[in-house]
């Protein structure tokens, strides 16, 4: 038997695929050409089959698909920390609005998801789905990082630094859906901001335009107590109800947060198929409630874990976010066997692949799926001794364990040196940012 | 003026000293001579008083005082994951009790100390307060490591490895106390188990001793629903209630967890003025509630965080102990001004030392203080850009970012080497008991 050249095989350690069956290769390989996985199994039975131009040797390490950020506002970085322990409308009026309005550009949004892109590449995350403004400007920094993205432009009724009116921000997103839709890293979608902030007609549009390019569409739902009871006094409906009405409900459309949900909000996201993004520590920090998550499970809703944007958070590590799904579910299920761990590591990776719609590419360490597998070290002492991966992995890993990031096929940070930016360079910018930001503050 | 020579300088940076009146000097410098901080102050000033014979250069990094853990079970590292997502009982009862029952000895307790120093000096921890048995061995393996403990063997009604009778358990604690009161790490202490696990007899008889040597005096207090109710039925008070009436509340009680109280266990905290620490990711993993952190402060009631073991946290990670204390009380409150990141960041320090009553000479930095001193890392894309240190470090900052921990003015880790512990070693002797405790489940 003739071995087949690949360009990329990783070699040895714990394969942790994370697929439906929960399969492990202990020790396992992984062979990976054009991009996408060609060969997974015991290590045996993949070295026999195939050679590899690039060799990863990840003996005693931990092999396992890269994590996926299913909700951020990545730009919002340069914004990490600058106003924290406030109610949420202070934060918001007080300090992020009128920090975007008055700093918002494409440079700003550019640098702001190098920033990101360094933080998530770092901590493991492979792929997250951004909710902003230039987005155009994102999508090319992270195909010049090698991350991959789903963009969507937020869709507001108000004139904003991106565009002036409804039709233009459509406009902008049509754009968007037409310049990325073949691209290997860069998947477009439609991002209404949320029913209070976007029309009805507005919402509807987009979600027409979502449908004729086959991309998801996402918006912000019931993330708060007071958005539910304005929706029920304007409308008499609950913002889900609303927008069941609407008919943009379906199997593409996303519902970020959906922390206030009524039974029969759950029953309508269940039947439409729609999926739920859950931001645990910034809906903890926010003190906005939390996502029902186990009940939305039981309905059979799909739920991905996001990490919300750094200015609520304060990080993008979704590593941290497993563990805070998987603990604080349990205190208030009142039941230590609720969430356990490979239901949140799996809302971290194929469930939230299943929300954007991905999960045929992208999600697990499958054969025909792409090439992003991320390896950690296991030489650390709060990793030893490890009696259960998957539990290890979300009660015990740190996003610091994260050694090696392969997206797409290609190496993209290794050994902790990250191979696509300039991490001196956009430190520096950044921080010479915020040194403006704080100036102005002074001069109000 | 000629400057005075001492043993060791940290120069530059930004030094936090997260004392009282939250001073920072920026760039600040700390002067250590003897173990003790001597010099403390803006850079320029500290440098024209003293000269250091070591000099360690802080520039661009953050100085604060080093962590402290107040309550945990060091061994129990050799038991991390060793069976997660269980109810309590299933959890204690099936696999924690036996594997004890079956493993516990010096040696083990010395190794399971030695892999958690290792973990708790690599994320800034330079105190922790332990309840196991065989303290002694773990004073000396923390001796060894130059790492400061309170220790305290659990004092419990049951035969066990450690001693067979109470009686035994007294003068085990006794010769702790004798053996370690002049240490300049080590801290004996006097604890029973819990109410549940100790006679009135036996609290009463530790209380006693531990007065006797001016020591701290700790116990597992209304951890459970359940405690709280047999007690009732039992003594017909709850377990705070009934330590009252046993005469073993006092300024030097610790009580651990403080879950389930009532208003009137809370008065009497407060009256009494005994300290609770509270282990947030144990507390929230294994469901068994949440200590009222807001409630006691607001009493009046001094309160420390922890982690608890390893094998319900499942690391001994302070940063992520800050971080979710202050998230999840926010949520709990439903108000995100609750528990701000001071707070949170006091619980792990200078609150800490109060709960255990060594805030005169721990805690913070201070002038006339031992030097316990830790060094984090900015320079990380997480942690860009800064636009307030404190919540900075409680929402952002990881563990991985501490770069250098000093601890009675000794360097034990330097830019992440670990200077007293043998890593390769400890973590290959670990990972053959966790293989022979795996083995022994299948000849079971």
């Amino acid at each position: 038997m003739v071995s087949h050249e690949v360009d990329l095989m990783v070699i040895g350690g714990i394969v942790l695929t994370a697929d439906q069956d929960w399969n492990i290769y202990e020790p396992g390989e992984v062979a990976v050409d054009g991009g996408a996985i060609v060969g997974l199994g015991s290590r045996e039975e993949v070295e026999r089959a195939y050679r590899g131009r690039e060799r990863i040797d990840a003996s005693g390490k931990l092999v396992m698909p890269g994590l996926i950020n299913a909700h951020t506002h990545a730009p919002m970085t340069l914004f990490r920390g600058i106003a924290d322990d406030l109610p949420l409308e202070t934060w918001l009026h007080e300090y992020i609005w009128p920090a975007e309005a008055k700093w918002l550009s494409p440079d700003f949004v550019r640098l702001g998801t190098q920033l990101a892109a360094a933080e998530m590449i770092r901590s493991g995350t492979v792929l997250f789905c951004d909710m902003y403004f230039f987005e155009d400007d994102i999508a090319e920094a992270c195909q010049e990082a090698g991350l991959r993205v789903v963009v969507g432009g937020a869709l507001v009724d108000f004139p904003n630094a991106n565009y002036k009116t409804p039709k233009e921000g459509l406009q902008y997103s049509e754009d968007l859906l037409r310049k990325w839709s073949d691209d290997s890293l860069v998947v477009p979608s439609v991002q209404p901001h949320s029913p209070y902030a976007a029309s009805s007609e507005l919402m509807q549009q987009g979600k027409a335009l979502a449908d004729q390019y086959d991309a998801p569409y996402l918006l912000h739902v019931s993330e708060t107590r007071s958005e539910v009871r304005e929706s029920i006094e304007k409308y008499g409906r609950t913002p889900v109800g609303r927008l069941a009405d609407l008919d943009v409900l379906s199997p593409s459309t996303v519902a970020i947060h959906g922390v206030h949900l009524t039974d029969e909000d759950i029953e309508l996201l269940a039947q439409y198929e729609t999926g739920v993004v859950h931001c645990p520590e910034s809906q903890l920090k926010l003190a906005s409630g939390l996502t029902p998550v186990p009940k939305l499970l039981e309905a059979g809703v799909k739920v991905g874990l996001g990490t919300d944007s750094a200015a609520s958070n304060n990080d993008l590590d979704m590593f941290g976010e497993m563990a805070t799904a998987a603990r604080v579910h349990k205190m208030i299920a009142g039941d230590p066997t609720a969430m356990p761990a490979r239901q949140a590591l799996s809302m971290a990776t194929l469930e939230a692949a299943r929300v954007l719609g991905l999960d045929d590419r992208l999600g697990s360490l499958e054969v025909g799926k792409r090439g992003d597998i991320i390896i950690l070290d296991l030489d650390a002492p709060h990793l030893v001794p490890m009696y259960n991966v998957t539990s290890h992995l979300v009660y015990a890993a740190h996003s610091s364990d994260v050694r090696t990031v392969i997206i797409d096929g290609r190496v993209v940070m290794r050994d902790r040196e990250l191979l696509t930016l300039d991490e001196g360079e956009i430190f520096a910018r950044a921080r010479e940012i915020a040194r403006q930001i704080v100036a102005s503050w002074g001069s109000n």
